[in-house]
C-alpha cells in the first residue's frame, strides 16, 4: 500500500512536472511571437548601425547599443569585457575584369578576402590556372603555376542536405589558398564565392597566410558564382584569357573592443553559469543580419523572455555578445580565460551562429549520458515543431570553454538559405524572417531553462563522484 | 537449422529491401538538387507567364505550357481533361482611401477579393464599423451597421506555430463577411488582409455571398496589416472617420478550361492510380509562384525523378495539375468525377500546395493501420530532416477523391513565410529559394515511391479481405 501511495506520489510528480515544463515552453514561445525584442534590435543594429567587423566605428556603436539594450533589461549585472582586436580594412573598393584579348575586357564581381594583403599598387594582371582545390596544386607545380593567378572554382556540394557540411568541404579553398598557392609561386588567387545560388554576390571571409613571411604573401578575392562560371567559360574557350583585380585592403595595429555581458544571477546555484550567446561583429560588406546579428539579438531576448514568462532561474545566466568571430576569435579566447582566471564554473554554453532561420533543433558536445537526459525533453519540444538533438559541433565563440564538465550546444536553424546572405553583401535585415528569428530565441530560451532547472549532472556522473 | 536458415534469409532479405530503399531516396535527392527541373520550371510559369487566373489568358497558357513540358519527359500518357471554370476578372485597379475630414485623405492599398462585386460606378464612400469577427455583428444589429462599411480586423494569431492554423481562425472574415454584413444593411465590406508580417501588401482570396440574392451583394476588398492597423488607429482618433474604395471587378460566364494529367503507366498494377498534384491556377496579384506554381513543378519533376533515378513503378502514377483550386475547385471535382465514371482505382493522393518551402513532413488522411504501416518510413526519411508525420488534412483538390479506400497526403513544408505571400503581388520567383523548393519534390517523389511499392494495403485491411 505505502509502496502503491509511493508510486502515485512519484507519478503526480512527475506529471506536475511536466506540466509545468510545458507550461512553461509555452510561455517563453508565446512571448517571443506575440511580444520578442528581437527583431526590433535586430533592425536597429542592421539598419541603424549596419556591418560591424571587429575594430570598426560600427562595431564600437554596437557593443554601445547592446550594452544599454542590455542594462534596460533589468539584470543584475551587465558589463563590458575588454580585449584587443585585430583591425583590417578594406580600403577603396575591389575591381576586377577578364581579358580575352588587349583591350577587351569584362568587369567581374569581385571583394577582397578578410585578411589579405592588397594587390601592388595599379592592381596584378596574370593567366589564370584553374584549379578545384589545393591538392591539384602540387602536380601543376611551380612551372605551371609561378607568375599565374590561381582560380580555386570547387562548388559547395548541392547535394548536401546540410549546407554547413557542403561549407566545410569547400572553404579550405577561402582559408588556406593563397598560403599554399604562394609557396609555387602564384602572384594571386580567386575563389568562387562559398555560396550555393549563382547569384552575383562576392562573399568575403577569412584567409590566413599561415608563417609564410610577408614578401611571399599574395592577394586573395572572392567573386561571386556566377563570375566564376563565366571566367571557367572563358578560359575554355580561351586559352590567352587574362585576370586583373586590384584591391586596397590593409591590416592595421590591434584595438581594444569589447564583448557584452548581461547576466541574470541563479537564485540556488549563482556560481554555476549559464551562457547564451552569439558573435557581435560581422564582415563588412552586408549588415551582418544573419551572421550574426540574429544570434546576438536571440542571446538577449533569452534573459528577457525568461523574465516576461515569469521564470527565475536558479543558475546564472549570462548573455555573452562576443567580439571578433569572423577574424580572429578573440572575443572567445578572452570570455574563457577570464573564467579560468576567476575559476568561474560553466556548466552549458549555447551559441547562435548559424542565422535567425526557422529553428530545427540543437547539435550538443556532451557525454552519451548527457545526451540521454537531453532527449527526454524532446517530447516538450514537439508542438514548436524542434525535432533535432543530435551530437555535433557548438558554436566557435564557447568553443574555447570546452572541458571535461562543460555541455556545448549550438542552434540548429533550417541551413538552406543560409550560404545565400552568408559574408556577403545582401546579409541584411530584409532577410530575416520575424517569425523564424522569434521561433529561434524561444528555443533557445526553452533549452535554456531546461539546462537550468535540470542541471547537467546525469546518473553516471553522479555516480562517479560518489565513487 | 532450417529455421535459422530462414531467419538469416528473412534478415537477409528485409536488410536489403532497407537498403535499396535508403539508397533510391538518395538517389532521389541528389538527382533533384544537382538535376531538378522544378526550379527552370517555375522561372518559366512565374516570369514568362505570371498569375494565371481560372478563365484568364495566362491560365490557357499555363496549360500548353506543362502539356508540353510534361510531353518532353517521355511518359506513357499525357492529356488535357476539360472542365468549365468561373471566370472572375478584376478589372480597373482599386483605389480606396481614408477622409478624416472633407477632403483629407489617406490612401490605402487595396484589392478586391476574388468574387466580389464591384462598387457603384464612382465607388462608396461611408462610415465605418470595425469588428473583430462575424459574430460581432448580429450585438451592434442594423441599428449600427446599415448604412455604413463593416471593417473585419480580427489579425491572425502569432503565437501558433503552424500558420496555417493561424489562417483557418480568421479566413471566415474574408470569406463569409461580406455575405454575413449585407444580412445587416451593411454598403461595403473591408478585411484585414491574412498576413502575420506587417506590410503594405493587400492579400486577396475567395468569398462567397453564399444564397444572398444579387440585389444584395455588397462589395468585399481587402487592405494590408499596415493599413488595417492605420484606419483603425485613424478610427480610435476621429470618429468621423470615413472609408472609400471603389473596384471594378465582375464575374463573367463560366469557360472551358483543362486539368493537365502526365501518367507513368505502372509495370506490375497498371489499374492501380497513385496522384501527385498541385493546382495550375492561381490569383491575379503576383505570378502564384509559391501558391501554386511550387506543388506544380514538384509534381511535375516526381515523375521524372522517379525515372532519372532509374525507379520503374508499379503501380500507375499521375501527376495533375489542378485548375481552378481558388475560386472553385472545379478542377479537383472534375477529376474526381471523370475517376469515379471509369471507376478508376485511386489508392493514393498527395497534394502540394503549402509553398515551396522546405518540406518538414507529410500529414495524411488515412486509417490508423496505415499510419503505422507509414511510421515504418521514417527512419529512411531521417537523413533528409524529414520529421513531421502526422493525421491531418491533405489538399483541396484530392479532397473530392476521398473514400474509404484512397490513402490522401498533404506534403508539409515550413509554414513561416507562407502568408508573407500568399494571394498577394508579392508572391514571385524570388521569394522562392531552389534548394527548398527541390527539397520539396525530392521529399514527394520518396513518398510516392514508398506507397508504389509497398502499396496501401494494411495487415487489419488484409485480414479483412481474407475474411
Amino acid at each position: 500500500m505505502k509502496q502503491l501511495l509511493y508510486t502515485a506520489l512519484l507519478l503526480f510528480g512527475l506529471t506536475t512536472f511536466a506540466q509545468t515544463d510545458a507550461d512553461n515552453l509555452k510561455k517563453i514561445y508565446t512571448t517571443s511571437l506575440t511580444n520578442g525584442m528581437s527583431y526590433e534590435w535586430l533592425d536597429h543594429l542592421s539598419n541603424q548601425i549596419g556591418g560591424r567587423l571587429s575594430g570598426s566605428l560600427n562595431a564600437e556603436r554596437a557593443v554601445a547599443y547592446t550594452k544599454e539594450e542590455l542594462e534596460k533589461l533589468g539584470l543584475d549585472k551587465v558589463w563590458l569585457q575588454p580585449v584587443m582586436v585585430p583591425r583590417w580594412v578594406r580600403g577603396a573598393p575591389e575591381f576586377a575584369y577578364i581579358e580575352t584579348s588587349p583591350g577587351v575586357t569584362t568587369n567581374l564581381n569581385i571583394c577582397a578576402l578578410g585578411g589579405s594583403v592588397a594587390t601592388p599598387l595599379g592592381g596584378v594582371k596574370a593567366s589564370v590556372v584553374e584549379v578545384m582545390g589545393i591538392e591539384e596544386l602540387a602536380a601543376l607545380g611551380k612551372d605551371k603555376i609561378s607568375g599565374n593567378i590561381v582560380f580555386f572554382n570547387r562548388p559547395m556540394q548541392a547535394d548536401l542536405i546540410q549546407t554547413f557540411e557542403a561549407y566545410g568541404g569547400c572553404v579550405d579553398q577561402r582559408y588556406a589558398g593563397a598560403m599554399e598557392a604562394a609557396k609555387y609561386g602564384a602572384v594571386g588567387v580567386i575563389v568562387r564565392s562559398m555560396n550555393l545560388r549563382m547569384d552575383d554576390f562576392p562573399h568575403t571571409g577569412a584567409m590566413s597566410y599561415g608563417d609564410l613571411p610577408n614578401n611571399q604573401r599574395i592577394p586573395s578575392a572572392a567573386i561571386s558564382t556566377n563570375d566564376a562560371e563565366l571566367l571557367s567559360g572563358m578560359m575554355a574557350l580561351n586559352k590567352n584569357t587574362k585576370l586583373f583585380f586590384s584591391q586596397n585592403c590593409t591590416q592595421l595595429a590591434d584595438v581594444e573592443s569589447y564583448n557584452v555581458i548581461g547576466e541574470v544571477t541563479g537564485s540556488e546555484f549563482p556560481n554555476e553559469i549559464i551562457v547564451v550567446g552569439g558573435h557581435l561583429d560581422s564582415w563588412d560588406l552586408g549588415d551582418g543580419a544573419h551572421d550574426d546579428g540574429a544570434g546576438v539579438v536571440q542571446s538577449m531576448d533569452v534573459l528577457r523572455l525568461l523574465k516576461e514568462s515569469g521564470i527565475t532561474p536558479k543558475r546564472s545566466i549570462r548573455a555573452v555578445l562576443f567580439m571578433n568571430e569572423e577574424n580572429g576569435l578573440r572575443g572567445g579566447k578572452k570570455y574563457a580565460e577570464v573564467a579560468k582566471t576567476k575559476n568561474e564554473k560553466h556548466i552549458f554554453a549555447l551559441e547562435s551562429d548559424s542565422g535567425g532561420f526557422t529553428p530545427r533543433g540543437f547539435s550538443f558536445d556532451c557525454s552519451d549520458a548527457m545526451m540521454v537526459k537531453i532527449e527526454s525533453w524532446i517530447p516538450l519540444f514537439k508542438p514548436y515543431l524542434i525535432h533535432y538533438f543530435e551530437k555535433g559541433g557548438s558554436g566557435a565563440d564557447i568553443g574555447p570553454l570546452k572541458d571535461d564538465n562543460i555541455v556545448l550546444a549550438g542552434l540548429r536553424p533550417d541551413s538552406q538559405r543560409y550560404f545565400d546572405y552568408h559574408h556577403a553583401a545582401n546579409d541584411t535585415f530584409e532577410a530575416v524572417n520575424k517569425r523564424e528569428l522569434e521561433l529561434g530565441a524561444a528555443s533557445m530560451a526553452a533549452l535554456v531553462y531546461l539546462i537550468d532547472k535540470y542541471g547537467t549532472e546525469t546518473i553516471s556522473s553522479e555516480t562517479k563522484l560518489k565513487n
